[in-house]
């Protein structure tokens, strides 16, 4: 169906002109900026809020927050001192670069030394829609089980950086870490990767310095 | 812009006209069918295998396994017992009824008592999609968090049944019940709902029990 694949064609091209913009406009602000992916539940807004803990207030972070539908997890980094701004997606299956655009326009780039996006919780659809960020991170979980990377190589493939979310549970659940990383391995190889507990903080600090790395570099 | 909601109203009418052949191939052959939706990793393939395992060999059991890429799951079902078919999405987020028909060509469906497709794991894309099952499952997990139905309420909202699994791990996770069982009220009032583990076997007679019982009614 030739159809189709031009309509998808056309989409992501669209897609990828407002990606270039978003990518030029944070660069000039010298705003360091992720895209976070992940499965629904795996810890993206906790990883987040503990990012913006453990810089200790050095530096200005921003937030925007992608969900099909309420700001639970915007209220919760506002909370914690987070400059967020929410995108309903209203039933969508992930954010866009225009989405993002939208989203740019009400931040305070200009005072900001980074910025994370929360994209909407999906290990399919997000991975085919560049933001414009600097990074692409993926958040995987300890519960969702040791296969993962196998079943679905397309994120695991496509990101900069894999964080490993809720390692506290490890004792409780079968997950064979080697099978998993062998997994990762195949499809990204080299990949950096940060074992983490949003809930002991274990781990935290090496993701942190990585993010603080690369804050500095911009800057 | 009326021409992106054209084609995706064309998408649906299509998907439709296969999933009213699906329902009524399936009922011709008196196999109850479920299709059980759920995040990556809340136990899909698990549930499956113990439900097979729970009605002792009494009922026949046939099995469709959407997954993006791999046959792991697939192949552990076979190893059960089951009769199983793999669909791979090569990277699509959702099983839509005409990949389920292409299946069901290549099942015995004369001689099964009850068919469970297994969609690929995601909490917002497969909801759209009607497959011509009899009913719809949903698998939430505890370590998903408690907030889940508020943040994916177009899936919460569509289905017949929901199963919460991995009930074993509550000591370990701040998981509010009684917040969770709010957010489901809210949009689906009296939905059937069965607490499981897999692990344990706690709470899966039960959710057997209704699996049986439909089965029954059908035959």
């Amino acid at each position: 169906m030739p159809d189709k694949i031009k309509i998808s064609e056309n989409i992501l091209s669209y897609n990828e002109e407002f990606a270039i913009n978003n990518r030029k406009l944070l660069n000039e602000k010298n705003v360091f900026s992720v895209n976070i992916m992940a499965s629904p539940g795996a810890g993206k807004t906790s990883t987040i809020i503990k990012t913006f803990e453990f810089m200790n207030g050095k530096y200005k972070m921003g937030m925007v927050n992608g969900d099909l539908a309420t700001s639970i997890d915007t209220d919760k980094a506002i909370q914690s001192g987070i400059i967020a701004v929410q995108i309903n997606t209203g039933g969508g299956c992930h954010l866009d670069a225009q989405m993002l655009k939208n989203a740019l326009i009400e931040l305070p780039l200009k005072s900001l030394d980074a910025l994370v996006v929360e994209n909407v919780g999906n290990l399919v659809c997000p991975a085919n829609f560049d933001l414009g960020t600097d990074k692409n991170i993926l958040i995987a979980s300890i519960p969702e089980g040791d296969d993962k990377p196998y079943k679905y190589p397309g994120i695991y493939r496509g990101v900069d950086v894999l964080i490993i979310n809720k390692m506290d549970l490890m004792p409780y659940i079968d997950f064979d870490f080697e099978y998993f990383k062998k997994g990762v391995e195949i499809l990204n190889p080299g990949l950096v990767t940060f074992p983490i507990s949003c809930v002991t903080g274990k781990g935290i600090e090496n993701w942190v310095s990585w993010f603080v790395e690369n804050i500095k570099e911009i800057n």
